[in-house]
């Protein structure tokens, strides 16, 4: 959080001792720090620009808390950097066709125009993030669900990590199909670095009304990263009721949708504005039937979808967890994972090999972009029977790409997800910022899409006799497809509403929803992690959820075991020396006080604060006075037992917010629990996995 | 509880005494009820059903938790219960309409046939619910949230008070927009009921098990209630989430996902066999332009028509707390209000009387159904410039009832707006089962409605020289004057995705977010008790957010002020003699236990159960034994201090699901905290306000 401080230019002395700045945080505490400190040039102009901030402040302030409008800048700073992202994406994307298609006539140079611009920006992307800021790979959402159970992870949340990512993330998503990864993870990361740079800027203004939204920004954050991504707020809220530990706290439903709603809402006008439409709409256009979108008895059809996703997510799930543990204990993989660039330079190359359209990429459509892959699996119309027997509607620019081999479109799809099953897992193991949601997402797509062409086919040639019914259509089975897929594979259900936000197929949502519960009932069967699971596991993150699917038996360890060394304590009747003693060897801000050290019953605490004042008061005064003379013992707010778990106690310091938690045999003291306590325990546990 | 035992048939013997049915419960503990109990007549063929049904459940338990099925059953149940009271209510506003149109010609008896049907429909409600079970009356949310929030209120779920609460609503709602009251309040409850009633089945059939699954029926039950009275899943689970008292539990969220999608997929399901249509169709079918649904800039006359809709409820709710208040206060009303069926009958005739068509009733399309208001409000075709310029697309029935007067539709929709408001606040002293919701939702729509004509009008005498653009729609700001209106009135955010899910618009989304949001900014603003908040504050009921709003200050009473007598104690080296004192004077199942009756610390607490096996072993052994000796002292898992607040204690027992909360003070023993304490906690402090 320093680098923020510093950014913000709040003017914090750090040349003073620290016993004075605890002397002066006392005493400064009711003004604002923009007017504090008055060591620095150009008095005069920074006072009126503080003056006139302070009425900004205070105008906005009367209509609303001021954290609203941190919100609402959260919202629309997001969209913009979405649509910035978008943009800069698509450019680059269209460079590399543009090249591709002006050595038409070569294959060879063809073949490295296809697999170095992807391997290149995988590995300038690997290594500028390995250089920068090592924490800025990867996913994100692993950590987001870590620092939204409670736990700080400050490297996290830096403005280099949010720079890192950011342009890593560009050139990753700039590789295109061809390496087949998503944007939504490390948008939601960069949401939630926002989110804290925001909280932090909000807090700067509102210093003197002590409103702690720091944890509150956070869990806005990651409904707005979803939102903003795809201009979808109910499905971001319901992320974010999804990703929280174990209970989502009603405060921030509002926020979180006031949020998502500025996102959403600013993200399509954006995209109106840029031209890309006359009003705000979907992002994923889809002109399915409205009359009759499904016939009822294709429910079953829907729920068999759901079954088949369900199987597939845990075939998935496996390759993964294997490949992490693969490229930890294999020395070979070892070694090449340490050259990062390399690695991903090597991958990206391999995977853009693959794909070449010359070669087999011919035969799963591999000149698509994601979004170009994504809108042709969710097209309405059949593809089987109507390329043979009735062409009258379809569009030639439709097909072309997966039927470009001359090979039936089902074998390609077919191909398709058999190749894209290990490029996948693969793609996984890259060191780069990525998101691994959307290509489960498109991957699902072309699951049901083939089933759907199959009960297409089947319904067109089962109804020759009686032409007068509507067709099946097979982007349906495409749109359950994703959302089933890509909730089983995440454990979570607001895919399926992100699959209806995306499209505006409101028709579909029974059939979508029932699909995505069967996969998720399938694929959370036997207790095994989820994807993020897997990842927060093999990243030894402290996150107790995904530690609980690793070993069931970890979350119910009486926290007794793990309390560790006992604590500095104070007695009630302790001279100056022992305060002196205790606030040099502990750093707590609450310092725990006992009736007698005999007896040890725990009375309460004081604040170091009041122990730093009680020993200067105390020099002055000859005649020594005992600490309860002076200082206020607060009482404890809950106490725990030794016999409690530690699930319990985590539940409990999320739920009261309490910075300790003192712990009580007998109404003797043991020992207390902060949050960086509990990160230690958790991360002790881990390591016994 | 106990009808629902008798109802089911299980086998509790009242005869025996108390002392040995706690003796049996502990050896009988690892036994199916289902098996027990050998003195009834017909032992053998029993014995047959019963293995086969334990078979049975075996079976189906090996595939998921038996709670599984309860929740699909409760979906499926609340779907039939849905349809079946729509198609008897349909019948009965049939008849009446039939019956109205016989006497055409004949205004007096047009007159008698238009008033004395609802006022008796009313009359009957209301007396057959007072006599039989006076819980039913009202809309049941509030007693829903005060359930939901850990208070046990068994008068409210007993299956007398269903089966009136269901035809006392039919009655209701067969009155039709005269009365002008709603479906989804009760429904809701009448879920919860069936919640109860298949929790304790499930609880029944897997005793051995030990699940509790009662809490999470009734959490489960407010979805499925609102998903299945509109086939609306999404938002019923939204929904829920709103309702709960402060933190939603995330285990309940695939349970509410689950069983929403089945009540939705069933009552979906029953309208598509019942002939209704083809398909799975939304309730209410609009025809909204895809390709352009509004144009950017309407944006900002949404976010008005939010600010409108927010002011309006703020009115509203305000006259409703006016005549919650009144009819308590004022000795006329009080005396009236006693009669009820007198009271029902009377109001239903005065507001029928007023709705007459052949009076006022044809300034405000007095003639349509509830269902046919919300239809013909959310029609995307422009009443006002079309009916006299360009009536091409404009079907006749459409606009028959607004403007059946020969006025303009917009005088009619504002003194349809005028003279609701009133009717409305009258409807809702009503002592009938009825809703709240869909009332205001309508309203909300009309109001949307007439700012949309507005808007319309202006539009299209603007753009005359330029006739290329598309028209306004003024449909899309009814949806989003319901979902703002009647957001702002629950203080809730899930009308938005109802009214989308209604309606299957998607396009709309966005518009109808931002206005329900900042309805609900100012409706909230200033701490004003919700509709829900006045009703649960009126009827004293003990829901802790809603006593928050009438006394701040409430919840932040420490819990040392109301903890009353001192509880029971026993001392670590109790004898026999003490043992059975407590006992007798206790009825707690957890009795704490102390180091003395001296010191007072608390060491833990001892089951009532092993307390009563001691006494009776202690009666056989001639050396008295101590209560350390033989029984387990279970130490106490989370302890308060008596400066702990109510709040913080009542989030502590929803949290942990503890039965009881020691408090202590300094290690000595205060007092415990269970949930008929805090319930008994909470009626105190609301008879204060």
């Amino acid at each position: 959080m320093k680098n923020l401080e510093e950014a913000l230019g709040t003017e914090t002395d750090e040349e003073n001792n620290n016993q004075e700045r605890e002397d002066q945080s006392e005493t400064f505490h009711n003004k604002s720090p923009l007017l504090s400190d008055p060591w620095k040039p150009c008095q005069r102009p920074r006072a009126i620009v503080k003056e006139w901030l302070l009425k900004l402040s205070c105008c906005l302030g009367a209509v609303c808390g001021m954290e609203w409008y941190g919100f609402a800048a959260l919202g629309v700073l997001m969209a913009f950097l979405s649509f910035l992202m978008d943009l800069s994406v698509t450019k680059l994307l269209r460079a590399h066709q543009w090249l591709y298609m002006k050595l038409e006539g070569n294959t060879l140079l063809q073949f490295f125009c296809w697999t170095l611009y992807p391997s290149c920006l995988c590995a300038v992307a690997s290594s500028f993030s390995h250089n920068i800021c090592p924490f800025s790979t990867g996913s994100g959402i692993p950590e987001v669900r870590t620092m939204l159970a409670g736990i700080e992870m400050p490297h996290y949340l830096s403005l280099t990590n949010m720079f890192t990512k950011f342009l890593g993330l560009i050139c990753t998503l700039a590789a295109g199909s061809t390496v087949f990864l998503g944007k939504v993870g490390p948008f939601v990361h960069l949401s939630t670095m926002m989110g804290a740079y925001l909280s932090h800027l909000c807090s700067l203004i509102q210093a003197n009304e002590k409103v702690k939204t720091d944890g509150e920004m956070l869990v806005v954050a990651a409904a707005v990263g979803v939102a903003s991504c795809f201009g979808a707020p109910v499905s971001g809220v319901l992320f974010t009721v999804e990703v929280m530990c174990s209970h989502f706290a009603l405060r921030h439903y509002v926020p979180c949708f006031f949020t998502a709603t500025c996102g959403a809402l600013t993200f399509r006008l954006l995209s109106v504005w840029s031209g890309d439409g006359e009003t705000l709409q979907v992002l994923f256009k889809t002109n399915f039937p409205t009359v009759l979108p499904f016939y009822p008895l294709e429910i079953l059809l829907f729920a068999f979808l759901g079954l088949l996703c369900g199987a597939v997510s845990c075939c998935y799930l496996f390759c993964h967890r294997w490949i992490l543990q693969f490229t930890k204990t294999n020395p070979v993989m070892k070694m090449l994972t340490t050259e990062k660039g390399l690695y991903s330079g090597v991958v990206a190359f391999l995977l853009a090999t693959v794909t070449f359209p010359h070669f087999t990429g011919q035969y799963m459509a591999s000149k698509y972009t994601m979004k170009q892959l994504l809108t042709s699996l969710l097209d309405s119309r059949q593809w089987t029977s109507q390329s043979h027997n009735a062409s009258v509607q379809l569009e030639p620019e439709t097909l072309l790409e997966w039927s470009s081999s001359g090979s039936p479109v089902c074998l390609s799809l077919a191909f398709f997800l058999l190749m894209k099953m290990w490029m996948l897992v693969l793609a996984c193991t890259l060191p780069v910022p990525s998101g691994y949601f959307m290509p489960v997402f498109v991957y699902g797509a072309a699951l049901g899409r083939l089933l759907g062409e199959g009960v297409a086919y089947a319904f067109s040639t089962g109804v020759t006799s009686d032409q007068q019914r509507a067709a099946v259509n097979p982007g349906g089975y495409a749109l359950a497809g994703a959302a089933a897929l890509s909730g089983a594979v995440t454990h979570t259900l607001s895919p399926a509403l992100l699959a209806i936000e995306l499209t505006g197929q409101f028709s579909h949502s029974v059939p979508v929803l029932l699909a995505t519960l069967l996969a998720n009932a399938l694929a959370r069967s036997g207790h095994r992690p989820s994807f993020y699971d897997a990842l927060s596991i093999s990243k030894r993150l402290p996150h107790l959820p995904s530690l609980k699917k690793a070993c069931p038996r970890l979350p119910s360890t009486p926290v007794g075991q793990v309390l560790g060394v006992k604590s500095v304590q104070l007695q009630k009747a302790a001279a100056p020396a022992e305060v002196q003693h205790a606030v040099n060897t502990s750093s707590e801000t609450q310092i725990p006080v006992v009736d007698s050290h005999e007896s040890g019953i725990l009375l309460g605490f004081v604040l170091r604060s009041e122990l730093l004042m009680f020993l200067r008061h105390s020099k002055a005064e000859t005649p020594e006075k005992h600490l309860d003379e002076v200082c206020c013992i607060h009482p404890p707010s809950i106490l725990l037992s030794p016999h409690n778990t530690v699930q319990e106690a985590h539940s409990i310091l999320n739920l009261v917010g309490a910075q300790t938690l003192f712990v009580s045999d007998k109404g003797r003291l043991v020992g207390f629990i902060t949050w960086t306590q509990m990160k230690k325990i958790l991360e002790e546990l881990a390591k016994e996995i």
